[in-house]
């Protein structure tokens, strides 16, 4: 890629800055977890992936920060951290994953002295933000094959390299095809409320020598029945035992539109964004966004200032309206409940499950 | 209504800004008819009613400023001027149909003395303006019919007194049912990418003592999933024979989503949007809007300069997805084609059709 979205250097975490995106290209650095709840909570980072992959270097954070002298204090700082980082945002499973494994990390070592815990939690958000580039790229390999030459595909909200460690899910998938030679156009959503499809898909598709088509959300149906887009790649958020997956607000929208003009609906994420414990979409808690999000553009009003808005961040598309589901493991189709199940017993083998 | 869109005294037409609403309620004062062309062109006003009307007062105006004296050049500067408004904006039939009724009052009168000439136009104009009023009036009262206490309703776009000469088609239903003491919660699209369900809708049900819940454009399913959308009412900017309707764009997104939850999608109209003319909505032609709408907001970008965009003002709702038509008629239910026909030829006999 030609930018970095995340990186961790002696100490300091360095984010780009999806807040200032398209305009600036900005970092923000965090010293402390505080700093990352924060980065977490306004969105200058936000993606399922990366979202996990900045709280586990939260946590790293507050380890460091941390007093060594008395080993409890020590633990109890991070412990505390941990279940702060929890709280930073609602929907995507990703962010409690990570800090799962990071607190599996610490409750294996809870004997080690405090300098071998620090080095140990850094190894493994090191090691999550390493394996979350190649899952990408997995993801980007397995998608790709549903891509054929001359294909016009529409994106939602950003799913690439500003939302994981890596080149994304849904995105990663085009440059895959892209790499591979395929010829393509490409359609983004804008995206509303916050404009991730405007702001950053079309700013990263850009940087990666794409040239994609900005559309607004309710220009998306007409797009399908004019036969301009004939696939839509979507991320997600949290997925279902079943299948049922909650996305960025407006996919579910896309989904329908997607039924009834027969165009191909396909959800790209990591294994990490299966919630196991969870069978069905009803079981996932959707995070209500602030009104003026909805009533203020670039800080000046578009609505009457009183009015009443809502605006929940994202919606569940039923697993009967997606193709397939896409993941470093390969493309699962339906009936969805068997065969994640199936991806699961697989995954208990392995590392980076 | 508590605001007046459009007014015409001594010489003036005096023009609420919309561009300027929600934050400032300003007027606009047009004194000839290249600034009536400007006013539909820049959407100072808007909606197809109101097109329709404040174009007829454009050739008053330019008949108010002939010269007199050589009856010809009188004559061929008001035609002129009716040809050039035809040209401010392609879609909304009502300006075509509007602007020939004020052709055939010239045409009526080729030997009148030019100041009758300007007097009858004037008269003419106003009756349009008066017939819009009462017609609205039907519109909302057929329409007030289909709502029950306890119902939720989700609009698109602004179909109000903002958008006619009197209270609006789609709004104009919702007035009637409140006044008729019918309680019920109204929904209202942002409508990307101008906001005229943000900007204005809210605006003026405000004004009028409703109290709407606006959302993203890209939250439109998930209201109907959830049950808080019942029925949907939009407006209408051309509805072919067949019953297919342009409206602003994102209805036609509206209408398949409604299909998908069962949930009824009316389409609220004065006969003269509709176009006899024309067999289905393939023949009516989209206006594409300029870039800027899609990647500025309130002047700032938010997407990359250069991006390419996708921004059709309209589409067509294509006729097996529309539950009714509400007119100032009556409620036309499908087949749409024979009922319509029949509409036309009862309007036939009647001045106002």
């Amino acid at each position: 890629m030609k930018f970095k979205t995340i990186s961790f250097d002696r100490g300091k975490l360095k984010l780009l800055d999806q807040n200032a995106l398209p305009l600036r290209q900005k970092y923000v650095i965090c010293r402390g977890e505080k700093e990352v709840f924060a980065a977490i909570k306004d969105m200058t980072v936000r993606g399922a992936p990366l979202i996990g992959i900045t709280a586990a270097f939260g946590v790293v954070l507050s380890a460091l920060n941390a007093g060594e002298k008395d080993r409890r204090k020590f633990l109890n700082k991070i412990y505390r951290s941990i279940d702060m980082l929890k709280k930073a945002r609602p929907t995507a499973v990703n962010l409690f994953w990570a800090l799962e494994r990071m607190k599996s990390v610490l409750n294996s070592n809870l004997q080690s002295a405090p300098a071998d815990i620090k080095q140990k939690l850094i190894f493994e958000a090191e090691r999550i933000l390493k394996e979350d580039e190649e899952i990408c790229l997995r993801i980007g390999r397995n998608g790709a094959a549903l891509i054929r030459d001359g294909d016009s595909i529409l994106v939602h909200c950003n799913a690439g390299a500003l939302a994981t460690g890596g080149i994304g899910t849904a995105l990663g998938i085009i440059y895959c095809a892209k790499s591979e030679g395929k010829k393509f156009t490409i359609h983004a959503d804008e995206t509303r409320p916050r404009l991730q499809g405007a702001r950053l898909t079309c700013w990263e598709l850009g940087k990666e020598g794409l040239d994609p088509i900005l559309n607004c959300d309710t220009t998306a149906a007409v797009l399908m029945r004019e036969g301009r887009v004939k696939k839509i790649f979507v991320g997600a958020d949290r997925v279902a035992l079943n299948g049922d997956t909650a996305n960025k607000i407006g996919t579910y929208n896309l989904a329908v539109l997607a039924h009834y003009h027969k165009v191909p609906f396909y959800v790209a994420a990591p294994v990490s964004t299966i919630d196991f414990k969870i069978k069905s979409g009803r079981e996932i808690p959707i995070e209500e966004r602030d009104k003026n999000e909805v009533v203020k553009l670039t800080g000046k009003f578009v609505a009457p200032k009183n009015v009443k808005v809502y605006s929940p961040a994202f919606d569940v598309t039923p697993n009967e309206l997606i193709t397939a589901i896409i993941t470093e493991k390969g493309i699962i189709k339906p009936p969805f409940a068997t065969k994640i199940k199936n991806q699961k017993a697989k995954c208990d083998g392995e590392m980076s499950c």
